[in-house]
């Protein structure tokens, strides 16, 4: 790990594959004089003005022309980093890239790390550590609920709403801490409810405190529109988990497909649930079997199951629960999960079975009620209807929540010594450790370990 | 099909996925005071200069800030299209760029067309159709080698040589015309030599068919750089194809994994052989079966060597070649292709087994005589040894190539006709067509049909 110096850094911004752009960030130290050493215009680069766009040949170690390119250049302080630095935009594809990072490495340049440009913005004073990871949040952002709440962090909302908690706890601080410099004269002479209360502003110090909770408690929502969620369908061989599956992808887009990485066993898709990215898995038939290849799909699906924010249990309306179903629903990997029952063949079962209450009625073949599935499933996964637009700002990062959560306690512990008479040099250092919380989800308070473990989740050329 | 007008036009330019940036390209009438509409700075926007850079947020139709971004601003004529026009590079990821698109749609702008902004830098006279071609070539060379020979055509030394051969035809025709527009009785005055040989500057016409015939034969290697070839391995059960398919990798670093698509029975991967793009393909063991499932995974490999570029056939040298390997090589699928044969298990078969001539020896596992065989393949593909850097510019389009060989044929006819004395006007329409089709390669002559197929196999953004 590197971060924290200035060296001439670069990387390639934009994701791998066939694009008509891709485009390598870098920033630095004297990053324009060295590009400009592989540049057919050097003169033109070296001179260029900050925000303006420089035409020519990105050249080889040779001086052979590797590709024909847009530069922005970019002059310090007026940059993503805060440093000197330059985009180059070149045509996409797999060679261009290779060819152009190789280049600058000759040049002087060197791999960025994780997260490396955003870092330097952060330390440069461009933006705190709540606009930091929300330029991660909107990246990975899957719907247009997580982008928006991202895009509020970005603008800057989260941190003026931390900030402001953490004025009101600064002032309780403050009132505390001049009560301690008082003289132990002064300070039997103050009255008689200073005394007892211990702490002056014990008033703020709880609206703070509230305001701390409902910050904590926006995290599970926040956290679902970012993170999403998996919904697992199972239920009996043939009850129509696949109709069911492929008719909720019609019903609601899929949102991205999945990068390529391991063979499944299973089909998976993401589709859109009232704004909440919504993993939606269909399950091979879970039964009894002694069959060898069989029994390893069962336990395929059984961890599947095992992993699922939500199940939708599918059963054969036709048919109607069955001793099978029985177990399965009673069986601990799906007992206690939030399950929502559909009860499938709607057009046809009618009148042949009755469902028990809360039950939805669907048919995956004609459509019918699935509509009202996507609902149901936000209801299970959100818990209670999601903010409206415009409400209060949320939290969408674990760090964050965790800083939150310490804050929370400490300023608990403080209320409940100065609830007990503690004296204030007892209750103050509760406080100071709040505030430190506080400071530290923006960065004003922060070890480089912390950064470091932070930054290096970003992805590169960010 | 809307190619032709110069409405405003948007696509993201960078590929699908998660990466640090997005880059969404404009260009069109308008195109600058449209964004301006759904922009934080829109005054700061329609007064930038050309190739400045503005920062500000995008913002969606009910003003809510949809992404921090940086524009790039590009005035007629210079920018890449011609045209004025604006890069928006934003947060990469889904959610942003569908947001920014839907409000650019919402303001005006339309979905560019596959290839459309290239089609207008045409159209503008921004480069030929021989650049705008290479431009693709960029975009999807998969090695070192392909992406050299498509930049070598962006500089524009394909379009210099084509009209260089082009000049040459239209001196000989023009040479020609001018005995045409002779009077009869001029005409009679003649000199013999003249009349006979009837075509003047005909040596002029040999030298442009010698570099004609020269360019189409560059194809095979340059297609071949740009678009790959298929290597199979083959062999017995147990001959060693997966351990030759594994250590081709390891030497051979894979050059790029292949876009997420249909579910494939066997393993492949992109190689680079001495700069050839090649997937290797390992297929499962070809042998009779009755086993249903067997026979299904042999039909598989016979598919995959009846498309096969080489095959690298593995013989167990602690074996030798055995009756099934030698009625394998009869085979009608395997006969004829080029094949070359590795002796494998080189390290405890020395002794063992007596290979033919021209074979290779190598040891999968150890890793002894592997790297001999790109070489091989190499040789197999391009029949002779590529080209070294720096030689003569080659053509890498089938387009190109087939106007060529229209041109060559053109040309050979017209020197036919001159050697039997044929009239003038008999032959210069040959000529004018060999002229015409050059011209079509640049895009000097060209049709709106012949555009529109050309530039929509482009990919959108480009």
């Amino acid at each position: 790990m590197f971060y924290g110096d200035d060296s001439p850094i670069a990387a390639v911004a934009t994701p791998p594959g066939q694009g008509a752009l891709a485009v390598i960030r870098t920033s630095g130290k004297n990053a324009i004089e060295l590009l400009a050493e592989r540049f057919s215009a050097p003169r033109k680069l070296t001179t260029a003005a900050g925000n303006t766009i420089v035409y020519g040949w990105i050249l080889g170690k040779d001086r052979s022309r590797l590709d024909e390119t847009l530069v922005s250049v970019y002059r310090a302080p007026k940059s993503y980093t805060g440093e000197d630095g330059a985009d180059i935009s070149c045509h996409g594809g797999y060679a261009v890239a290779k060819a152009a990072l190789e280049t600058l490495h000759d040049a002087g340049f060197r791999d960025a790390l994780p997260g490396e440009f955003t870092f330097r913005a952060f330390m440069n004073g461009k933006l705190d550590l709540t606009r930091a990871e929300s330029v991660m949040e909107i990246v990975s952002a899957k719907t247009d609920k997580a982008h928006a709440g991202a895009v509020r962090r970005l603008s800057g909302d989260l941190e003026t709403e931390i900030r402001a908690i953490k004025e009101k706890l600064v002032r309780v601080l403050a009132g505390a801490e001049l009560f301690l410099d008082y003289s132990e004269d002064e300070f039997a002479e103050a009255d008689a409810d200073e005394r007892s209360g211990m702490l002056p502003q014990r008033e703020l110090a709880r609206e703070a405190l509230a305001e701390l909770r409902e910050l904590a408690a926006s995290f599970h929502i926040e956290n679902l529109y970012q993170e999403g969620a998996l919904a697992v369908i199972a239920g009996r061989p043939n009850a129509g988990k696949s109709s069911l599956f492929n008719r909720l992808l019609k019903e609601d887009r899929a949102i991205v497909s999945e990068s390529p990485g391991a063979t499944r066993d299973w089909l998976e898709a993401w589709i859109a649930v009232e704004g909440i990215p919504v993993r939606l898995a269909d399950t091979a038939g879970i039964r009894d079997s002694s069959d060898a290849i069989e029994k390893n799909s069962v336990e395929r699906s059984i961890e599947l199951i095992k992993c699922a924010d939500v199940i939708l249990y599918i059963v054969d309306g036709t048919v109607g629960l069955v001793d099978e179903d029985k177990r399965l629903l009673h069986s601990e990997e799906i007992a206690g999960k939030p399950l929502i029952m559909v009860w499938n063949k709607d057009d046809v079962a009618r009148d042949m079975t009755d469902p028990p209450a809360g039950v939805e009625r669907v048919s995956a073949k004609t459509g019918k009620g699935v509509p009202n599935l996507p609902a149901r499933i936000a209801e299970a996964l959100a818990g209670r209807k999601a903010d409206a637009e415009g409400g209060r700002i949320g939290v969408a990062s674990a760090r964050q929540k965790a800083l939150i959560d310490k804050a929370v306690e400490q300023v608990v512990d403080a209320l409940d010594m100065a609830d007990k008479g503690r004296a204030l040099d007892i209750i103050a250092p509760s406080l100071r450790e709040a505030v430190d919380c506080l400071g530290e989800i923006t960065g004003e308070v922060s070890t480089a370990d912390i950064l470091e473990v932070m930054f290096s989740s970003f992805c590169v050329g960010k």
